[in-house]
């Protein structure tokens, strides 16, 4: 299976990287927008200019998209998906229906096939909420997630006066983990669930308490939530926080039996050093689906929800049936 | 989706209470090879002859095997997937490829759709492995179970001269789990994994050093082990180990990065109150599926790994991407 990169950002060394851990994938290159040679890249794979990218369109079997959703993806995977089939990790969760009709009629008008939102959360965590649903109707899901650096709350930090760099954690709370653990099944809200925790290094001389007070009462952000804010210096920052950790978890409890006397509790959770690396892991066994619906003619958007687990994996259906089952 | 349930021990009993939490799924009746008029079910479904299950051929869309893996089900799944759109819970796992070879020549030679070996181990699990192997080519798979029952090991205490009845608890070694949980890929053999917690009733005046011995003693099952056996009433043992709770946890450590240098844990993880309830549960959501594929025109033997996780959900493609992505 040939696979090349559109966008290099962490997400794009990600599939970089991940690329050589699957014996049947090829990298052929790396498309960009930037100046091709101006780009080193992880493995010394081939950068292309993004502006030649249909030149390969017969080199190419899936090109993985790794561009950001607020901007790129709305337009890069409709416009992609009429001359490759394609997959992104679009993960804007509200605009997901839009973006699969877009994709869906540009992929359906030339014969290709598009998955959309792959990765974790749109992704694995999407496929462990809906296995739970469907095995147990009656009953709750809860997400997780953390601990884990949240890029927007990061740069919504990085946008006060008086602020050099900063990185936000997401921590869950332990106690609401435990309680929906223990298969009890609370009403809970996003910042009953969770507590942001914030490293910031502000300018000399700026005014601390200002910083952690903006902070502390920013809508939406933080206000509603346990905010705590340590001022570190930027060797600090670098030091200890410049690792991109992530993962959660998702629970269903559910109920069976005759009137629900039984309670299930399902639980998927990641623990991950490297959420871009673990992504881009996540793209590359997807684009082997779509490598393989693409062959038998499955044109058209499609998201996790329509792909067979035996689809992402290399070894055949005896081997799976023998080994994994 | 009008299903039938063939075999009503305690996991036909499951399904039949399953079905009721599924707003699309239909009950039209059990199936048995006793005396039809000797059983009362849980909610009042039907009770047939298991003779005249033919009769039955143009009402019952997906027919559900509950019987057992050592005797029933190798004959009973390829007979039946003659005439029915069938699915079973078969988890011997190492005769799995010849079922699947039995199952798939009898169902093609009349074009009909069969699923074998789901429930969670067969089942669920394996999905997560496969999940979790296809996307971090590079790890390790754990398979921890329980705390749960079970019942091959109580049966085995059982034939034990003196013994009235017993309980096993299968339970996993909190170390170890907390090792590979950390991220570690240590080598671990499956009594490095679980400890076996037996609880006995024995006759008046047997011999409980003896009994005890033999159990500690007895091979493959327990003498490997870390084995505790306790001595109860057999009033305890109703009032404390009637139920059937089980569970588990699969687990994978895979590494990513250039060079391996990032370490991801993904967990899926059950906590059952009735082991059956839940098996029951999964067989219902597949059995769905096995409708939808058999209407697609999907013959021939399947597996969890064949089916797409959109089919095994009431909800439409619009809606799961809305709700659930």
């Amino acid at each position: 299976m040939k696979i090349a990169i559109y966008g290099y950002g962490n997400l794009g060394r990600g599939v970089e990287c991940a690329a050589r851990y699957h014996k049947d994938v090829e990298l052929i290159g790396i498309f960009t927008r930037r100046a091709p040679d101006t780009l080193k890249t992880v493995t010394g794979a081939p950068v292309y200019s993004a502006n030649d990218v249909l030149k390969f369109k017969d080199k190419i079997d899936v090109l993985i998209l790794c561009g950001g959703s607020a901007t790129d993806l709305p337009h890069i995977t409709p416009e992609l998906a009429r001359n490759f089939n394609v997959l992104d990790s679009f993960d804007t969760h509200a605009k997901i229906p839009e973006h699969f009709a877009a994709v869906d009629e540009a992929a359906k008008s030339t014969s290709h096939t598009a998955l959309i939102s792959a990765g974790w959360d749109p992704g694995l965590f999407s496929v462990a909420r809906l296995y739970a649903s469907a095995v147990l109707p009656e009953g709750e899901n809860y997400t997780f997630w953390g601990t884990g650096i949240s890029q927007g709350h990061s740069d919504a930090i990085r946008r006060i006066e008086g602020v050099v760099d900063a990185r936000q954690y997401t921590v869950p709370i332990e106690e609401a983990l435990a309680e929906v653990r223990s298969g009890k099944s609370p009403a809970l809200s996003t910042a009953e669930k969770h507590k942001r925790v914030c490293f910031v290094v502000a300018k000399d001389g700026a005014d601390l308490v200002r910083i952690e007070k903006e902070i502390k009462e920013m809508p939406n952000y933080f206000a509603d939530y346990d905010t705590t804010v340590t001022f570190i210096t930027a060797e600090e920052l670098r030091e200890k926080h410049s690792g991109m950790p992530h993962g959660g978890s998702v629970i269903r409890n559910g109920k069976t039996g005759f009137d629900g006397e039984n309670t299930h509790t399902v639980e998927f959770s990641l623990k991950l050093d490297s959420n871009p690396e673990f992504t881009a892991s996540v793209l590359v066994a997807y684009a082997r689906a779509v490598y393989k619906m693409a062959a038998r003619g499955r044109i058209g958007a499609l998201t996790v929800f329509d792909v067979a687990p035996a689809d992402i994996s290399e070894m055949s259906g005896e081997e799976i049936r023998a080994h994994m089952l």
